[in-house]
């Protein structure tokens, strides 16, 4: 980190609960995260219940601890993967995400610039979203004591009347969707450490998610279940709804759609990209009569305009993915047990 | 940490979203926090708004993150802390507590026991405050990169109709009081550390304070502010308070209670125990016609049955904390401006 050698870093006195640390939620949380909210600078947070009532009935709530290494990465940075992860837990409940907390854990040394560029960035993806950063907290651990920066990020949206999604939903003969190419994250990250040894670099998929589920929902009513693809990739996923649902999941090996370059990632290390994580995709689960509007409607949206039918469900064996391959063989794809990649989120 | 040399410890792939993650989080998280919002294992909790508006008319919305060292100290532990501090938070606004996220940030190698130990705690802690952790997130970084354990909570409460408690409500003429002992959180955690050498031991004042501040509010109608005295201790809130209604707050030095191991630890260090974190007092703000109701309010509540009437709001100078001391001289009590304790909570 030879930026902190030549610039202001934070202190342990700003996270100290005086004078330093005022002023650091002042001038930079506050400013950026501006909203009527946050600048009351109570302990809470005070939403006006009926406001949301308005929008539904019920209320979504979702947390994500992020400890990302590199803070920055080509395609965003540790604050806008922090917004968007939340803003999707809530997202895939069919909910509208509104209000976002925002709690910081900072190792002292970390440099001030770095930092600010963060925060910016995370204004910048609320912004985006649509969501406002309204409550917050700020730690500062001894050198030594923390990586440079996590960030907590917890979310509460409103998930509208008669909406109903949930993993255990899938029923035989559904369609399951993917919204677009698989593993970019992982790989993106994988890259930018630099353990690859491969010379060009690529973007990580981190988006919101919200707006493409908001225009899923409005224009099919038969979706079953939604869940972005993290830690762990779709395989994850459909390991959850098969379980969950107590179905089977069968995939299309050769409609998964992969880029290029992260095919090679996996070549080169031995890896299956449906166990890498995205950030910007999920995988959706529909009555089979509907999976066509379905996919029509994620392709005319830009956060879907990739997505794919990748699979079906099965009656059984209860809690089982197969995949079918190109030979017409099948293969049982596994939960990944070991890890693949510590800190990808 | 001489227990995780012979004892089962968490391992990266316990964070990886894979098996081990869905084993860890089954049979630890779901199992102590038992309820039937977690049990859906969707990436966010549902919550009916209805059975919330029959509570009140806003939504209290609070975060805050957990980095204390030691993780088990007297009187508590990183978990119970978690939990009585956003309790907290949310309960100062005049929230009725009612749901909590949880967001670990585990170091690989942190022994088996030790979570089980500190999430029971946090089970236990809940159930006392009467909250439901309702949604979740882990996170396993490699050794070396965090320091055994963070915790973040956030928690979503409902403030009844009609209450409304700020900072800005503090008037000339207020009374402020003090719902028990300055400091002992602090000086619990300093002399846990061993860095004070003395031999006797004693406890943090960890403990929520919902059923406290339920109890003032319900027999007093003009408290003006409450606020948990943490980080920066009582100096700080009265600052907050000094600087957002633009008066100042005058102190009776003869009158703050102080218990006599913490005196000692104050003369030991040169320091204020007016600057020392507490985990379970509060400061309040009142009219001065309901001081003494609220005294015996206060003082009828086992968490606040050492309350004390400790000061007054005056007109000005706007931002300034004063202490009227026994010879009846005045002096200025500063925000503290540097690092006091690093990882207090």
């Amino acid at each position: 980190m030879s930026e902190s050698d030549t610039v202001p870093c934070i202190t342990l006195a700003q996270g100290a609960g005086g004078a330093a640390m005022r002023q650091l939620v002042e001038t930079l949380f506050a400013e950026a995260f501006d909203n009527p909210y946050l600048a009351k600078m109570e302990d809470q947070a005070r939403l006006d219940l009926s406001a949301l009532q308005a929008v539904g009935d019920r209320l979504a709530f979702a947390t994500d601890s992020y400890v990302i290494q590199p803070l920055e990465f080509p395609g965003g940075d540790i604050g806008r993967l922090a917004v968007n992860g939340t803003v999707n837990d809530l997202a895939v409940g069919g909910a509208r995400p509104l209000f976002l907390s925002c709690a910081f854990i900072i190792e002292e040394g970390l440099p001030l610039p770095l930092l600010q560029r963060i925060v910016r960035s995370m204004a910048d993806a609320a912004r985006e979203a649509g969501v406002k950063i309204v409550t917050g907290d700020t730690k500062v651990v001894p050198r030594g004591q923390a990586d440079g920066l996590f960030i907590n990020t917890s979310g509460v949206g409103v998930i509208p009347k008669g909406c109903e999604l949930a993993a255990t939903r899938c029923r035989p003969g559904d369609a399951v969707l993917v919204s677009g190419t698989l593993g970019d994250h992982g790989a993106a990250i994988l890259n930018a450490r630099g353990e690859l040894g491969l010379e060009s670099q690529w973007s990580s998929d981190c988006q919101p998610l919200h707006g493409l589920v908001e225009q899923m929902l409005a224009r099919c009513s038969q979706v079953r279940a939604l869940r972005d693809a993290t830690r762990g990739g779709v395989a994850a996923v459909l390991h959850e709804f098969a379980q969950a649902s107590a179905c089977s999941m069968r995939l299309f090996e050769a409609a998964l759609p992969v880029r290029p370059e992260v095919r090679g990632v996996c070549e080169l290390l031995g890896l299956d990209a449906l166990h890498f994580a995205n950030e910007g995709k999920l995988v959706a689960v529909v009555a089979a009569e509907q999976a066509q509007a379905l996919l029509a409607a994620m392709q005319a949206h830009p956060a879907g305009h990739e997505a794919c039918i990748i699979g079906e469900v099965l009656a059984g064996p209860a809690g089982q993915v197969q995949i079918l391959t190109g030979m017409g063989s099948e293969r049982l794809l596994d939960l990944p047990t070991g890890e693949l990649l510590p800190r990808i989120c």
